[in-house]
């Protein structure tokens, strides 16, 4: 079996067999196949696709590329959340402790800010002392206690993804579809997940820039996660303007918090919902969606979910009593305020405009290696559909300097639309996929 | 400027500026831009095409990465002849002295035998004591003198090509038509040529398997030379069967030297009258093809060609002489006849077929590195449309060693057909594809 083969079929657009896929990726984790017989892969697999067959069978080939962790011992079930990234995305935050209230575990393996999207690890490590990287023992132990636990990827899991997605992030071939997927489920079955919620974003602060290729990754996902014997449901959820009303990385803890005591913003507090009582349905605490709903804001009601987090907090090395009181204070020393010029309403906040005003801010990064800031972002005080009056403030921003504010400022006056009627109301959560049906859902849960 | 941003554009289907082209081509030859970034873009290249403008600009670029043949002093005009690769094509060898002797220079820089097709290089260094790495100054030398001078790709010439030669071949993006262009006319270019005569080959022993894919092949070579201020034509020819009677290395200087003196085999005389006829014209020795085809004959009839071949050689570092009286000799020890089984016509002799076999017995090569035999081969007694009657020698085999000889026998056997009836004639000159003009030629030019 030669790697130039399986090029040239994948090219010629054929299906590759089992063998030849474990041959490729494989010989590639060893450091037999070179990384330009990879990238050029990969780049026919951008224009050939993937039968959902191969799309599984390299999922498997990948998970297997490295360890998975061991969660015997412990009661499940174990259900897990996948967002593909957005910009004020902190619903893994809201929805681990409220769904391990529950009783059910959410062995949550989640990465870091790229590009305009943010990281649910950088969030957490805003929190003084917080641990994300906990070594297996440990991770079991905060699940088995808490019901949940946050760590990152650690160098033995899923070594092929590893390599793998660093060269696609180089050689042009991020936006394949089959490759997202087996990276996504690659990942998710390597931390333990029997089944799993995926939040597939589209809009300006999205990956997916329209809901037809959101849809075309969410049946991707849907169908290999069927194919490996885990159960998914996907929902299709807006991401075009941020989700929330904080952008940053304690900014965000705090939201999360308030969520945690009932007084979120609508949006994130719905989408966060929508998501939980999805996994309350796989996890078997609720026969469908609506009852899922039901028992997630009666456990949101009994403030246990806010306990858990806060006893997370503790688990993995940070002081609940010490967030509690940085409440509100916890902000980088350069600040500004952004106020309307003239009365009408807000009609769209760019979410990839926000996304990418917050790497300069020092939320997120442009290149892996560099570092964040835990205190550094945006509060939007007003937001889509909101009337404003000449000198209504419409965001407060933080900076850990001069210099970045001022940069930052013209891009975030620039992220902000405005129109003389309010806008229309979007959807915030567009479709269900599962593996049977799809359809957009009954309406009420729009936002705007 | 990044190259992955460049990568993109490609892949999505942008033209890529001058600047991009520039900056990826010559990053890659200094190091600074990685394989694994080239060998994507190439792959997206193959998918996405390349319009005449882009494949001008890289065929510059490349042809600017290294030297240039410097050929001021010596009077002009510079006509090349390149073929796409072929089984038994030993063209080069007979247009290039033939030409010679009209006062055309034609400054010849040829590869080597890849796969199952040959090289001009390989077949000269089957004669003892030729040397094909000349330095510039001998070049130019011989080249001013006998009129043809033959050499290799130095390692200072088109040091773009080399490289993404060989990255194209590991990385399954070979048959890619502007990549094909740009190497070879970044290659004949530099090695001094004002204007060029194009033999793309199809069939089966070709690299293009039809005649579109070789029509468009050739369409994007006149464009390109155009765009680069270099007259070109181009010819369609047939490579369904071994062109000539001999395939081997030293076999084919024979078969070159029939031909020198008006006893070659008809179908190698035709295309090699055909091509030489419009060297004749691009070097404005002719008004038309038809008077070039006249004083090609004339000058061959003159014995002027022979005596130019026999010189070179000379030139060269070969022993004219000797390799006369080699001729008929020099064979190599393991040899074996084909012989019919039955009465009837072949119908077909498929020239990959015969091209892998000489792999085996050592004419051709799979990798670059390895040797080739000087003294292996087949000769054709019968070929297509031929009548035979049982027990007819169809072939005649040499080879280094019994193994490699046993090896090839079944595959030369399964590489003849036979008919009951003798098969239509097949036209052996399909096309002329010129800048203003193109269209099927008159016939006569017909064989089997």
């Amino acid at each position: 079996m030669r790697a130039v083969d399986i090029i040239i079929d994948k090219r010629n657009g054929k299906e590759l067999s089992r063998e030849a896929l474990r041959f490729l990726i494989q010989g590639y984790v060893a450091g037999e196949i070179p990384d330009y017989q990879i990238a050029a892969w990969a780049m026919a697999v951008f224009f050939q696709g993937m039968s959902p067959k191969e799309i599984a069978v390299l999922t498997e080939v990948m998970l297997r590329s490295g360890k998975s962790m061991d969660l015997s011992g412990i009661a499940g079930p174990f259900v897990d959340k996948h967002s593909t990234g957005g910009v004020g995305d902190k619903t893994s935050l809201i929805v681990a402790p409220l769904i391990a209230s529950l009783g059910i575990k959410d062995p949550m393996m989640s990465g870091r800010a790229l590009g305009h999207t943010g990281g649910t690890l950088d969030k957490l490590e805003a929190i003084p002392g917080y641990r994300t990287a906990l070594e297996a023992q440990e991770f079991r132990e905060i699940l088995g206690k808490t019901g949940y636990a946050m760590t990152g990827q650690t160098k033995d899991m899923v070594p092929a993804d590893r390599l793998l997605y660093a060269l696609r992030d180089v050689s042009g071939t991020v936006e394949s579809i089959p490759l997202i997927t087996a990276s996504i489920l690659a990942k998710k079955v390597a931390a333990g997940a029997d089944a799993l919620v995926l939040d597939v974003k589209y809009g300006s602060g999205a990956f997916m820039k329209d809901p037809e290729e959101a849809e075309k990754l969410a049946r991707s996902l849907v169908n290999t996660g069927a194919a490996l014997g885990r159960q998914i449901i996907a929902l299709i959820t807006d991401m075009d303007e941020p989700l929330g009303n904080m952008v940053g990385n304690f900014l965000e803890i705090e939201e999360s918090l308030d969520c945690l005591e009932g007084k979120g913003p609508r949006d994130l507090m719905e989408v966060s919902l929508e998501l939980a009582a999805r996994m309350a349905v796989l996890g078997a605490k609720a026969a469908d969606a609506r009852e899922g709903r039901r028992i997630c804001e009666a456990a949101l009601a009994s403030g246990k979910p806010r306990r858990l987090f806060l006893e997370n907090i503790r688990d993995q090395g940070g002081d609940p009593k010490e967030v509690l009181e940085m409440r509100g204070k916890y902000r980088s020393s350069y600040s500004a305020e952004i106020r309307a010029s003239r009365g009408s309403y807000i009609s769209r906040i760019d979410a990839g405009k926000v996304g990418h005003a917050g790497i300069l801010l020092g939320v997120g990064r442009n290149r892996t290696e560099d570092p964040v800031s835990p205190t550094a972002g945006v509060q939007f005080h007003k937001k889509r559909g909101d009337r404003i009056d000449p000198g209504d403030p419409i965001m407060t921003l933080w900076a850990a300097d001069e210099a970045s504010l001022a940069g930052a400022i013209p891009q975030l006056e620039g992220a902000v639309e405005y129109a003389e009627i309010p806008p229309a109301p979007r959807t915030l959560v567009l479709q269900e996929i599962t593996r049977e049906t799809s359809g957009a859902l009954p309406g009420a849960n729009e936002a705007g």
